[in-house]
């Protein structure tokens, strides 16, 4: 099903590691492009840290401004892991033990694994939905329109899938990439007139170094392929004209 | 020199290619990696569209809230490069001709390569502070406490060097890494003592997949490295009576 509205969202990252640089995120580009291949357009990415206060205020700001927010990381079983907690008293819910969760990890994990550390992890808000972890066990959640996944990416990946009926999102957004042998100088006005005519488009310029030569990358962005085809076509015109090469990238 | 306050600064990335998922940030890690070799630590991050209504709300709250703020991408000579006229709003500056960057770009491109396109980047807020570019000449700018740096990773790296003179930070942050062949369950409650026993020093817990192994980085946080040794004896005490062993990472 599809619908005309525009859907949006918001990725809040929680994490004192991203804010250090000691890591690099990686869960932004996993969520955005799983998003917009169901038509919700990402807004916002905000990366915050593990501070209580922090994470309260700004759920609580970005799940009124936006149709859907997704947060990763702190819902693993250490003292840091403080997502769970701080999403309950975002939403002034008990804080307390997710019975369905407590059984999906006791048959999970071998007699006596399940410890009073890997416990913290069945502790939600009240009423919260699951969503499911088919890597490691544990499961996010979810409540209202926000939804809590884990920091560590092979295991956010592999639980997106699980949440696809949870999201009622717009259009997909398409997207076609032409690159060319060029730099941005080059094209910028032809590339203006372009964007002009195609107001309703997003059109986006971004140059790449490759096997040691510049090239610039077009990316067009609209969710209607007939647009998209039109403005494409217009570029292969005034590149043709100036003789510009197309590269695969 | 060192000083004792904290100093604060917030990165701004500027991007519709960001948000769509298209390319994975990596300035954000650049960035927060030297600020805090500095003594500057970053208190968030945010990701927003070329929109020039949000990039002016954006930076006129950041600004505000933060010591430094780093805003990278949007600089460019193309027509979605809007980062240097909504920041001349922000702070309601004439848009106008930086004098010293035309000089610059002017010696830079051969004759006749200074095109209409190029010009556009050195249009800059009125008495913007130039930040040298040794990469690919176009200077980026700052004005007051606001750094705008490009959105290429190869150019933002080269261009960092040049701004420590301008940046004054309190104590360098200190790190040290601890990691471990277990699982973050096995050390979450004798992490957690630790923590308690040293209320002032951020302890961090990581689980890490290294050569199809489970493993977790405990990552220690202060200005002070006597804090931060006594804090690792602790752990060492710990992991020592629990025999779990330490690798290289």
């Amino acid at each position: 099903m599809t619908k005309n509205t525009k859907v949006n969202a918001a990725i809040l990252i929680i994490g004192n590691e991203i804010l250090s640089g000691r890591t690099q995120d990686t869960n932004t580009s996993s969520i955005a492009l799983w998003l917009n291949s169901i038509g919700v357009t990402v807004n916002e990415v905000r990366v915050i840290p593990d501070i209580e206060g922090t994470i309260i205020d700004t759920v609580n700001y970005l799940r009124k401004a936006n149709d859907y927010v997704f947060t990763t990381g702190g819902i693993g079983p250490t003292h840091d892991d403080i997502t769970a907690q701080s999403i309950s008293r975002a939403f002034k819910l008990e804080y307390e033990i997710h019975k369905d969760a407590f059984k999906i990890l006791e048959a999970y994990y071998e007699d006596g694994e399940f410890n009073e550390a890997r416990q913290k992890m069945v502790w939600m808000p009240r009423n919260a939905n699951l969503i499911l972890n088919p890597t490691s066990g544990a499961p996010g959640f979810n409540i209202e329109n926000v939804f809590c996944l884990p920091g560590v990416p092979s295991i956010l990946k592999s639980m997106l899938g699980g949440l696809k009926n949870k999201i009622v999102g717009g259009n997909p957004i398409l997207s076609h990439t032409i690159s060319l042998r060029t730099v941005e100088s080059e094209i910028a006005k032809s590339l203006t007139d372009v964007q002009d005519n195609n107001k309703d488009l997003e059109i986006g310029s971004y140059p790449f170094f490759q096997a040691g030569k510049l090239g610039v990358s077009i990316v067009i962005r609209s969710e209607d392929q007939s647009k998209i085809d039109k403005c494409s076509k217009e570029i292969f015109d005034f590149i043709d004209e100036k003789k510009i090469k197309i590269v695969d990238r």
